[in-house]
C-alpha cells in the first residue's frame, strides 16, 4: 500500500544485492520511517524475536527469507542440511505462538530437501520463498475481496453513511505483505468508494494500533480514530461500531482465535451489544491440530519492560519514559483466546465461514491436514 | 496510608495558614511527590479540572474547602452570596460527571446562608469541609469494613493462599482522604493478615493505575503487579483473579455504575468467567434522580492529546512523549457505564447491596431523597 504516495510491501531483496533482504524496522514507526538490510539468519532470527516486524503473515514470509539466507551460510557437503535444520529450530524458537512461522520454514526445508547440488539449494529456497511472499500478497488480496460484501452489505444498510469498523492491534500490511488480513477489505472498501471509519485500539503495551495501524490508514488516505484500548465497549453501547475486524496469529479448528492481548475483551463487548465481530486470516494460521484454544495454544509471555516504558517522539528524537513506580512489578501477556462461539464469522482467502469445525471443513475440507 | 513510612492523607490545612490548603499534585506522581498550596477558589476549580486530584470523593472534599476559599474572597455585605453563588456554579462545571461534587458545593451552600454574619460564614464553611472531610475518611473506613468479610471469605475458601483482587484506575486513598473505596478493604484485609495481591490495570489514556493505585499499594506494602488493560479478560479466563473490586464515579438508583472508561468491560469478562464483580461506593456518589445509567449519565469526552501523548520518566525528569501519527486524531470518553446486571454487589458504607433499586433502598431507605 502506500507511503507518502509511494507503493511499498513490507519485505524485498535488495535491488543490487540479492544476498541481502529488506525491511521496514517497524520499531521506529510512525515516527521514522527506517529499512533495515538482513544479511544473515541471525539478523532475521534477531528482527523476528525484537519485533523489528511482526504480523503472523509477515514473520512467515521473513523467516522463508531467513532460511534462504541459512542456505547462503551453510557449509558445502553433509553439512549443509544440519545447518539449515539448525537455523530452521533457531528461527521457529523466536516466536512460539505464530503458527505459520514454522509452517513456512518447514516449507523452505522440504523445498531444499529436493536436491543435492548446493547451488540448487540455495536458488530453490529463493524461489520458494519469493513465491511464499506472492502467495502472501495473493492471499491477503483475496481475503479483502471475501471480506469486502460485508462491508458494502453494511454500507447499503445504512444508505451510504460512513460505517465504523473497530480494529485492534495491527492486522495491516505491515503485519503482512501487502493489504493486510483485517485491513484488506477496508483499503478495498474504501478505493472502491465506500465511505469507511476505523477505530484503532492502541493496543498496549506494545501500541501496534497508534503507531501501526494508524500508521498505514493515516498513509493510505483513510479515516480514522485512534482510542484507547478502554473505549470499545462504551462506543459499541452506544451504536458508534458497525462492525469489529481484527486478525488473529492462530485459529484452532474449531474456531477458537488467539490475537493480540486485548481480543476477547472487545469480542465480548461485541456480543453484548450485537455487533458482528469478524476475524480475517490467511488459512496458514489455522492450526489443525488444535481444538480447544483456551486449554492448548500456550500463550507467550514477554518482558515487564513493554509494560513499564514506552517509547514516543519528543522534540524530534525517540524517548523511552517509566509509566509506572520503578518498583512495580508487571506482567505482559502477548495474546488472549477468544472462544469460537464469540466469533460471527471467519474472512478466509476461499470465503467468509462460521467459526467452527463444520464451517472450517466446508471451506478448507481437502487441506485439513496441510 | 503512608507514603515513605509516613502517614499522610490527599488533603488538609496549611499548618501555618489557614487561609491556604494543601494537596497533593497527583500528575506529578509516581516519580514526583509534590504539594501544592491552593489559595483560592480559582486555583482549586483549575486543580480539579486540570486533574491534579480526581476521584469523586477527593473532588468533592476539594470542592468544599474551594467553597471556604470562596467565602474568604467574598465582598462584605449582600453580594457575598452572590459572588459563592457564582463560585458554587464554576466549581460543579469543572467535573460535570462527578455527582458528589455538586453535593459538597451545595452542602457548603446551604451552610454558609445558614447566617448573616460574614466572619460566621467564613467559620461554617470551615466546619463543614473539614466535616465533610472526616466524614469522608470515615465513610472510606466503613466500606473498608463492609468489604473485608468478602476478601476473608474468599481466603478461608482457598485456605489462606493468596487472593488475587483485579481494581481498575484509582479507587484508592489518592481518590479519597484516606483508605480510599474500592481499595479500603484490600488495605483493612492486608492489615490484618490477609495474603492479597492486587491486578492493577494501568488505565490508559490517564495511567491512574499504573501511576496511582501502584504507587499507593506499593507505598503500603500491598504486593501488586500492573498489566496494561487489555490483560484482565486473559488472567479471568485462567483462573487468576479472584474478585474484581472498582470505584465508581455515580451509581444510578437501579446500580448501574458510571466509572473509568473500560470498567464495562473487566465487568463483561468477569461475568463470562463467574469472577465476582464488586464496586465500592460512598453513598454519595448515588444519583437518585437517575435510573438508566446508559441513556441518562452524560459522559465527559476530554482532550485528544491525552490519548496521543504520555508523560513519563526519563533520566530524571518527566518527559511527554507522542505516541501515535502526529495527523491521526484520537478521542477520550472518560468513563463508561457498567449495566447494573453485570454487578454482584455493591460495597457502602452501610453495608453490601445488590446492585439494584430494591438493594439499595434497603440500605438506604430513608435517605434516598438527600
Amino acid at each position: 500500500m502506500k507511503i507518502n504516495q509511494q507503493h511499498f510491501q513490507s519485505i524485498w531483496l535488495k535491488e543490487d544485492d540479492p544476498t541481502c533482504v529488506q525491511i521496514i524496522d517497524q520499531r521506529h514507526l510512525p515516527h521514522q520511517f527506517i529499512i533495515e538490510d538482513l544479511s544473515s539468519v541471525e539478523a532475521v532470527a534477531q528482527a523476528i524475536k525484537e519485533m523489528h516486524l511482526r504480523g503472523a503473515p509477515l514473520i512467515g514470509v521473513t523467516a522463508a527469507y531467513g532460511m534462504y539466507l541459512a542456505c547462503l551460510e551453510a557449509p558445502q557437503g553433509f553439512l549443509f542440511d544440519d545447518y539449515v535444520e539448525k537455523a530452521a529450530n533457531h528461527l521457529k524458537s523466536t516466536r512460539p505462538t505464530a503458527v505459520n512461522l514454522a509452517w513456512a520454514v518447514d516449507q523452505l526445508f522440504e523445498t531444499i530437501k529436493t536436491t543435492e547440488n548446493r547451488q540448487e539449494k540455495i536458488k530453490l529456497a529463493l524461489q520458494k520463498a519469493e513465491q511464499l511472499k506472492k502467495e502472501s500478497i495473493e492471499r491477503c488480496f483475496q481475503i479483502g475481496q471475501q471480506g469486502l460484501p460485508l462491508i458494502k452489505n453494511l454500507s447499503a444498510q445504512k444508505n451510504g453513511e460512513v460505517i465504523n469498523i473497530l480494529t485492534h492491534c495491527n492486522a495491516g500490511w505491515l503485519a503482512c505483505v501487502d493489504y493486510g488480513t483485517a485491513t484488506s477489505p477496508i483499503y478495498l472498501a474504501h478505493d472502491r468508494g465506500i465511505k469507511v471509519h476505523v477505530w484503532v485500539d492502541e493496543t498496549r503495551p506494545r501500541n501496534q494500533g497508534a503507531r501501526l495501524t494508524a500508521y498505514e490508514l493515516g498513509q493510505h488516505g483513510i479515516p480514522h480514530t485512534v482510542i484507547p484500548d478502554n473505549v470499545g465497549g462504551h462506543l459499541m453501547q452506544h451504536g458508534m461500531v458497525d462492525m469489529v475486524l481484527v486478525g488473529t496469529d492462530r485459529t484452532t479448528r474449531k474456531g477458537d482465535v488467539a490475537n493480540k492481548i486485548g481480543t476477547y475483551l472487545k469480542a465480548l463487548a461485541a456480543k453484548d451489544n450485537n455487533v458482528p465481530f469478524y476475524v480475517a486470516l490467511p488459512s496458514s494460521t489455522i492450526d489443525w491440530s488444535i481444538e480447544d484454544g483456551l486449554k492448548e495454544i500456550p500463550i507467550e509471555k514477554r518482558g515487564e519492560s513493554e509494560v513499564k516504558y514506552i517509547a514516543g517522539q519528543h522534540q524530534n528524537s525517540i524517548k523511552q519514559v517509566l509509566l509506572t513506580p520503578s518498583t512495580s512489578p508487571a506482567v505482559n501477556y502477548a495474546f488472549d483466546v477468544t472462544p469460537a462461539h464469540l466469533v460471527t464469522g471467519l474472512i478466509t482467502e476461499k470465503g467468509v465461514c462460521a467459526a467452527s469445525e463444520e464451517g472450517l471443513l466446508e471451506l478448507f475440507g481437502q487441506n485439513q491436514q496441510s
